[in-house]
């Protein structure tokens, strides 16, 4: 199990919107007999190509794979009838399948051909792989990353609004690897107003990823990098034309969308110019994973609207200060710290002398139905003064 | 010399306005016959200490001391005196003493009369050991530390206000910890006003570091826990009385230093109530460690004046957000990010979830006269957009 995770994870950031999938065929020996993984959404499943690898010598062997095979005809045909013909006696799953088409009939369709199934197997590292998957199966929106750069008194620009580059080149490197990771890079208009950015992995990935801004006013430049369709695609989601939060006039942002259509950039139109709207239209199109690259406003909003699952923030080890130097976050309307829940830490490491750290949200109020589990060393208790 | 710096840091906290220092002696087998270290201020130095320990056996022995050995008659007699009677045939020093009543003429008297020294051995240790020694010598002020805890987003307060407390158990306990190595805390009037704070080592330290409070205003409560001087030492800093800065009148400002008369809080009246003078006074009183504990203004003066060598950030993994919310720093006056330079760490751990990141201010720009060495890796080039 632990060859088809890692199997699995190769392709990383290339099969929205299906899963990461990893697969092994042994013999009744347990000698290696073929292998897979999932490359990209519409190329053979997982088990398909370890199957394919292992050829006869497959009947009466065993499957080891991460997810709970497919029984439904999506782009391709069923992998239960893939396993069942191939003669395997026994199938090894890390998780069920959470999509509803699946949800337990591929491992049922096993058992009723009589194949031996064990289940559960290294399941939360497997869980782990796929949480951005089984984030947009369970909430119909991509898992969110938010990503800020900050220096150590938690400034994200001088008092003079100068904020490139705050951290180094090893982090702005990890920055470009982040986004091969993921399906869509969002901003706001004012990030494309401010910093003109490319917002590309530089080549990590491709395709690039999904560039998105989302514009209240659309009021937004004539000339920018975001435009250039040839290097990536862009998307442009904004409200309806003519409402109010369009602030420079119906007739700016009518002008705004003419320059996009001209240039071929992609339009949204949403019922309303809002992160979750936003998202929602996104897991339509099949992004599992997110990245939050904005300024303070927006990605307050966003972690209002329960759009971000996980932090990652970068630390560099300067000083900027100022009273009017930007911030990352805008308002949250906390009232109290003792209602401020503490993040889960994923990662902590040195990028060329800045600090990452990811974190993950901080785990919503267990149901009363389950068992409370105690939480782990990190968690605070409420305000002892 | 591992082993003498070892008993050196025991004293650690205590020892103001000396050095740390610790001791060794060996026969001319190398087995060891004697140890001390400088426990604090007027008693015995570490050499005096471990000499008695070896007695006669000293004779034709080697002495293993992290600092040079005095030459002068200070509270206690010189220690040069001490070794060449004891019979001590070689002295292996780690670093020369900087105090311009030693420097150099504790080995140059040694050597006068016959002994061996060896120089410089684990000379950067030493160094480091006594690092704040070392910057009140040869400054006139003491090393300053200054320390915030934040939250992801580096707030020190939400927009309400409210800032007890961000960081949890684990950290608080180790800013007392902080303070035990420290002859001084300081803090601003606003503080004293808005938290009330204790400011001691709950008992870590005896007697408890100084509590300073500098107030330009003397506009000060007229109860406040910093008062009670059962609990520990409090000194008061401020300009002349009925400068300008009293900006709630020169009324209130003598109405506040009768109160503080009358409670029996010593008061420091400064030529100008900034933080440079205030060290300056506190390096006379021996004080070879401070700790900036106070608002984003005073933390950015003392910046600004070159008061503080060292941060303490401690990062909580919560995020609090808000425009109006209160940050670590005031205005520094930088106006190109080319222009911040990035402090070294020292060191970077957990605290019960909390992420302490402790580093020391930039080097200063190489005296052209020396060779240029070239700056370690976490150095970060210019700005190149």
């Amino acid at each position: 199990m632990r060859r088809a995770l890692n199997l699995a994870a190769l392709g990383e950031g290339r099969t929205s919107p299906n899963p990461l999938v990893g697969a092994v065929v042994l013999d009744g020996a347990g000698q290696l007999l073929g292998e897979g993984f999932h490359a990209r959404a519409g190329d053979p499943h997982a088990e398909v190509g370890a199957l394919a690898q292992a050829g006869a010598r497959a009947r009466g062997g065993t499957l080891i794979v991460t997810l709970e095979p497919c029984c439904h005809h999506g782009r391709t045909p069923p992998c239960t009838e893939a396993v069942i013909a191939a003669g395997i006696s026994r199938v090894v799953v890390a998780m069920a399948d959470p999509d509803p088409r699946v949800a337990g009939g591929g491992i049922a369709r096993l058992r009723a051909a009589g194949l031996e199934v064990i289940e559960a197997v290294a399941e939360a590292e497997a869980l782990r792989l796929n949480r951005a998957f089984v984030h947009r199966v369970s909430s119909a929106r991509p898992l969110g990353i938010l990503k800020w750069a900050m220096s150590l008194d938690g400034r994200t620009a001088l008092p003079n609004g100068q904020s490139q580059w705050i951290s180094g080149p090893e982090a702005r490197a990890w920055v470009h690897r982040l986004r091969a990771g993921c399906d869509a890079v969002i901003v706001g208009g004012g990030t494309v107003r401010a910093d003109d950015p490319l917002l590309t992995s530089r080549g990590g990935r491709t395709p690039e990823p999904l560039r998105v801004v989302i514009s209240r006013s659309l009021d937004l430049p004539e000339a920018a990098q975001l435009w250039d369709q040839a290097v990536a695609p862009t998307l442009v989601a904004h409200g309806p034309i003519g409402a109010p939060e369009q602030r420079q006039g119906t007739a700016r942002a009518e002008a705004t969308c003419a320059v996009l259509d001209r240039l071929g950039v992609e339009r949204l139109e949403l019922a309303a110019c809002e992160p979750d709207p936003l998202l929602e239209a996104l897991a339509v199109r099949g992004c599992n994973r997110v990245l939050w690259e904005c300024g303070p406003e927006l990605a307050a909003a966003a972690l209002r609207q329960g759009c971000v699952q996980e932090l990652a923030v970068v630390i560099a080890p300067r000083v900027l200060g100022g009273v009017a130097a930007r911030t990352p976050l805008g308002n949250l309307g906390l009232e109290g710290l003792d209602l401020v829940q503490s993040w889960r830490e994923l990662e902590r490491r040195d990028l060329g002398g800045d600090l990452l750290w990811q974190l993950e949200a901080p785990q919503p109020p267990a149901d009363n139905a389950k068992p409370s589990i105690p939480e782990a060393s990190t968690a605070r208790p409420g305000s002892t003064p």
